[in-house]
């Protein structure tokens, strides 16, 4: 259990000998101090401050501020000082002879296999107890004898590009530590040849068998003592994703690795680096640094500043535009289009601004908690330096989606090569692994389709259609509908949305051809199409003071509603009426989903029309539609029964008056709370296919809102109360549990049953494989996660766990 | 399957003997039409409005409004007309001959079982398909042959009272439609003896047999035919609440029925009735109905109309008000409480005005829609006999909570008395079978424990300590301690609501002598006791144009938190900041519950502090104190350590320092959301006990903001898509079976495990019996419920279906 190294050996004796052949009395002296201390805490047992204590002390009378300034004779000090108190705690003296050092060292490591927290930590990760420990005992060398000596590290291949070339540094006449420390620049390996040809290609000849033998690149260590090279360590070497989708490739056509190995070898998440356009790491450091938020969209954004979403659609004609705002909101969307960057103070990963922009493939940083977003007044207020700084509209920014970073400046960007050879023959195994399990993308309009048959999805598992109605020359339409005091004002308000609609779905299926397009009925709840609230009892409040300039100002802002300045009295009193009708104490779990299907069917049933007329329509091109119409947050199957029995309705009207029967499609409906998942087994029975929304899902098993957990997020993740954030990796302890019952009973009850997941959760490789093992047909995830979700679909196929419950057709 | 009965052998024929022995042509008509009518629907199976439309017909020529206007002329024409349809639908005129009418009939009803109707209604309720159904065939006895017949109802008992006394109603020279109509007014019982003694006395007698066979109250109809006397038909007889406890228990001693039978006789819904004053029913009948709400919070209450809590505080003294409300929030407390009654707008049967008021026993009615409260210009707007009506402060008012009908005046109430003897003896009966299955209270003060006691409870299930923190004397603390921007200042404001909660405590455990006093930790959002963020943001809006006199007004308003009229501006912006800070999307799913503790652990450390210092207090007086801390909201095992630690530690402490080791304490948690239920084994590893917060529990597993339903709960009921309310009746398809996973995973891993309820479903009898039947030790109610879960509890261990589920400890 105790895996620490101990340079044993050092005593007053050898310290002299370690001192004149190294020429540097500092650096011997400050090793016989650290290997005191270490043995006198780990062997000895005597509590590490104490021996801070002492050093500090020393230092304070050095008046020296870094380690470093101690010379020999300060650590002499602090040697005895050591000595003192090792002997006032153990009632013995610090041993001076080697092998008592040794067998002191030996007990050490066999008795801290008896520890309590040796034993807790064996029973929590289920470590037999009997297994025991081991002790190595090897001689020491030293690079620091003097011009013949050196020490050095290096990797078999370029960890940073993954290029085949023998990389690393060395430094004649030191230890490891000097050149961690960079008290002295280390010289590259070309020079180590001309140093020592005989040691150089002897290093070459070992780390090349050692990358053989392990069969991935290594991260070695070595030390020459007097002209002999000695290897201190090796081991597997970290690299970036496109380091290890190249050395994976280039193992396999070297013989080295099977194509499965290769797949292993890339963590899932690696890939995200060679999707998206990364920050210069040069304008990286010469850059302020201005705030760090939550890493919410990968990739590198640079542009000038703007807080609206109309200013982002006018100032984006001239210039790369970046859109800061508080939070974005479905409103916000035509601004969000545009911008090359997202920038947040409020909000998780799961925030609007977060889900929209990885749909979009536009980085985001989000929840950036040190800024102060004035979205009246046009400015940010940040911090550079310990100096508090404004910054307006029309300021250049850059963003790092990857890292939640925020730069003050115009950064440079490095463009990545999602098609590069190495990483397509890459995918195409992984594809090869895969087999069946399908991986789909979550798409709203044509673009993000085309975006995401790009990489490589092989269908649509998601279309909020609500999305669609965001757009300018819809939400009028929208807005009219949810105003409507009847039915028949309602109907022609969806009238008018129609055409539009169908001509969206059109556009996708399309895009589609061959694949499945999922697209899911209307689900947010209708006052989000509305002005907020709070914003109208504001505007309402300040009505009976405004000058006619604010009136002005408000009629513009309600122009939509019909608002002039002689009727705003009666307009904004209308609305807020609407307005508070609508209002949700918790609208997350209030009159959406099929709720609103339900209560308004007329909704539901232009949705299917337009499905249907759109079916229709592209299938006369000779496209190949295979529609599939998902029924949003059902608790049970009697309000499935309720929206299928609409939908069906209309297609065997639409399919039937075009003559084209022949069109098969599937009704089927999201499992995204509790309920849905406990009465599986029934659902099933009406549905063609079950789709996990393991956002809401995990939202309502946990209880706990993903807008508001950011709140506490820290002081949930400090104290390890969960492991990761659920809405990034599924928690599978507690909503998988929900999600493994509803295949079960799903697929018992319909062994035909389609299952996937379109949640977050479906491009987060733990949550695929674990999607995998559970028997579902196929995840679904933003088009920019496609690829992470093959791989990561690939190893699971690779890792052969696959659960029993398959679909049967 | 057809449960119709057919006077069947009326022909052209017969109903001229009918028409000269009864005197009276137009019924004899009005009883062929009837019959041809139904033997025509139900035999021959044509249309109901097919016979409509000839009947209406000849109401339109006739110029009739009422059916009974039509002469036997005109009835003679509407016969004609529906032997025509007849001929027309069947090809085969209406049968004249008395057999082939028997012989059609028996033919229906032996078919009828095969009818895709039956089939499906077999299915649904599991009825056998080779049961079979009977025909019954029987003379026709007339009630209308001259001054020697009559027809009557009646009772074997008094339904409304339960008395045992012969009662009931006749007519002579009549049939049973004429008792029912109301167009003559029957006579009672008394006038029987003397109309025919012989008669009476037979029917006496036989009516005697009849409920002593039937072992039950009988509710009986009679003809005499020319002196003699028949029996129609007899069936157990419905009655009041009063009346099914007085005849139970009297059957008992009658040596009718068993004590168990009497236990199972009585619905324990019906005991509300005996536990709250009614209105009169005179003075219902004599006031304007104004509107009909929900009946949240069951009673009678009288007073005078009163818009804020301030007003209801102040008002009370002079005369009983009854606070007129949009919605209540906790902030409203010290109004509700002098309050006689409640009246909202909104919220639904578990609003805050609902739940309170049920606590307190405070009739409610919530969710009038049909009222229009203005709170600022203090009226409401109320309809009455299609009329608009302002009512305004101290205008009369009358609730009655267990219709949820609200009356314009003063009427007048029925006192219940709840320690009726028959009541007792009841009750009693009730406990003895229940045996250990223990019923407690919700109960937040002493004043509601004490009533609780009265009523039964063996303990209180649940104390809300939040609610002690809404008092007048405690908000500002509260506040102080939430606006705090460090731990100091935050255990500042906490050590000044320690002694306050210590005594609060301290009297609950006084009242609960020997009985456990369950204590749930502060569970609410903290921005719950600050004001409303949206108030805030209109008042800092119009602060700008506020003159002397509102500025006044807003430092009155704010006047807790430091505001003058001078510094307004900074006040105001303060308070925004940080209810900005707090303001959540969905507070339901927000920082609240544990999470509190977690972030802010000196507020578990005080409400421990307050509960064990109050042990010691109490217990020194000779009281035994059964303490029981419980954490609400957790997901899992480790946020229940978190705070497990906390409360341990400071017991440890406090009961240490006072020498009071050897006091006994239980540290549990609530089970409410999903998470906690699927992980209920791990945490049962830990926890002393559980109770399930169903409240919580149901909104998450059903993904269903219990404010927000009421929106669409219509639209849910009218389509069936809900069974019951879920907030009223637990969901045991969905919800329950989370409740059955957490109490058996729960048992297996503690089989010493304590389980309860103590969500509203805790008083509601199916939900006691669900309870009982998956082996929970308690249900906790609000204190007038406590009768209906002991009963229902009875109920449930007579009908002997006990889980194997059961604590061994």
């Amino acid at each position: 259990m105790m895996d620490t190294i101990l340079n044993l050996g050092l005593n007053d004796q050898t310290v002299k000998t370690l001192e004149a052949r190294s020429n540097n009395p500092r650096f011997a002296y400050d090793c016989y101090r650290r290997f005191i201390q270490m043995y006198g805490n780990v062997v000895l047992e005597v509590p590490k401050p104490d021996f801070d204590d002492v050093f500090d002390g020393q230092k304070k009378k050095a008046k020296a501020k870094l380690d470093t300034e101690l010379t020999a004779e300060d650590l002499k000090q602090v040697i005895a000082g050591y000595k003192k108190l090792i002997e006032k705690k153990t009632g013995k003296p610090f041993p001076q002879d080697a092998m008592d050092q040794l067998q002191g060292a030996r007990d050490a490591v066999f008795g801290s296999w008896f520890n309590a927290r040796a034993i807790h930590y064996r029973k929590m990760n289920q470590i037999p107890d009997d297994l025991g420990t081991a002790v190595n005992v090897q001689a020491m060398v030293f690079g620091n004898l003097g011009e013949t000596s050196a020490t050095g590290v290096g990797f078999t291949r370029n960890p940073a590009t993954g290029e085949k070339a023998f990389y690393g540094e060395f430094l004649e006449n030191a230890q490891g530590e000097d050149v961690v420390s960079g008290v002295r620049t280390p010289r590259p390996f070309s020079e180590l040849l001309k140093w020592n040809p005989a040691v150089y290609n002897q290093l070459r000849e070992n780390t090349t068998m050692l990358e053989k033998h392990y069969r991935d690149i290594q991260d070695f260590e070595f030390t020459v003592q007097d002209g002999k090279l000695y290897m201190l360590q090796t081991r597997n070497g970290k690299r970036t994703g496109p380091a290890a989708v190249r050395i994976a490739v280039e193992m396999v056509s070297e013989g080295l690795i099977s194509k499965q190995e290769a797949i292993l070898r890339v963590d899932p998440q690696q890939l995200d680096q060679l999707l998206h356009p990364v920050l210069d790491p040069a304008s990286k450091k010469s850059l302020a640094k201005l705030a760090t938020g939550l890493p919410a969209s990968p990739g590198a954004a640079v542009g000038t500043i703007v807080f609206t979403a109309d200013d982002a659609v006018e100032k984006a004609k001239l210039a790369p535009v970046i859109l800061v705002r508080k939070e974005t909101v479905p409103d916000d969307i035509h601004g969000m289009e545009v911008a090359k960057g997202i920038l947040t103070s409020r909000g998780g990963m799961t925030s609007h601004a977060a889900v929209v922009c990885r749909g979009m493939g536009t980085p985001c940083v989000a929840g950036a908690e040190g800024i102060t977003v004035d979205e009246h007044k046009k400015e940010v207020g940040v911090t550079a330096g310990g100096k508090a700084l404004i910054l307006k509209e029309g300021d250049w920014l850059s963003l790092d989606g990857s890292t939640g970073e925020v730069f003050g400046g115009k950064a440079n960007t490095l463009d990545a090569d999602p098609s590069s050879g190495v990483l397509k023959s890459f995918m195409e195994w992984a594809d090869e692994f895969r087999g069946k399990f399908g991986v789909r993308a979550n798409a709203d309009i044509p673009r993000d389709a085309k975006a995401a048959r790009r990489f490589g999805a092989e269908g649509i598992g998601l279309c909020r259609t609500e999305h669609m109605f965001f757009a300018e020359d819809r939400i009028p339409h929208m807005q009219a509908m949810i105003l409507a005091r009847d039915e028949k004002t309602r109907r022609k308000a969806l009238a008018k949305l129609l055409p539009m609609q169908r001509r969206d779905f059109a556009g996708l299926f399309e895009a589609m051809n061959g694949f499945p397009v999922v697209i899911r009925t209307l689900d947010p709840p209708l006052h989000e199409f509305l002005p907020k609230r709070e914003d109208l009892m504001v505007d309402n409040a300040i009505l009976p003071y405004a000058d006619i300039k604010k009136k002005r100002e408000l009629a513009a802002t309600y122009q939509r509603f019909g608002a002039e300045v002689k009727n705003l009295k009666t307009v904004l009193a209308g609305l807020l009426k609407r307005v508070e009708e609508l209002h949700e104490f918790n609208p997350m779990l209030g009159h959406r989903g099929c709720r609103l299907g339900i209560t308004y069917p007329e909704i539901t049933e232009m949705q299917a029309r337009a499905v249907f007329e759109a079916v229709v329509q592209v299938a006369k091109k000779g496209v190949k539609v295979i529609p599939e119409v998902m029924i949003p947050l059902i608790g049970g199957v009697k309000e499935f029964e309720n929206q299928k029995k609409i939908v069906v309705q209309v297609a065997e009207e639409v399919l039937g008056k075009a003559g084209r029967k022949d069109l098969k499609y599937l009704v089927g409906t999201m499992i995204e709370i509790p309920r849905a998942a406990l009465t599986a087994g029934d659902v099933a029975k009406e549905a063609d296919f079950f789709s996990f929304g393991t956002n809401d899902l995990t939202q309502t098993t946990m209880g706990l809102s993903r807008d508001d957990y950011t709140k506490f997020q820290k002081d949930y993740e400090d104290r390890k109360i969960f492991a990761n954030d659920p809405f990034a990796v599924l928690d599978q302890e507690g909503v998988g549990q929900l999600v493994k019952m509803a295949v079960e009973r799903g697929r018992k009850s319909n062994p035909k049953l389609e299952i996937g997941i379109c949640g977050e959760h479906g491009g987060e490789p733990s949550s695929v494989q674990f999607c995998y093992r559970v028997g579902m047909d196929y995840v679904s995830c933003s088009p920019y996660r496609v690829p992470i979700a093959r791989l990561a679909a690939a190893q699971a196929a690779i890792s052969g766990d696959k659960s029993e419950t398959q679909r049967t057709a």
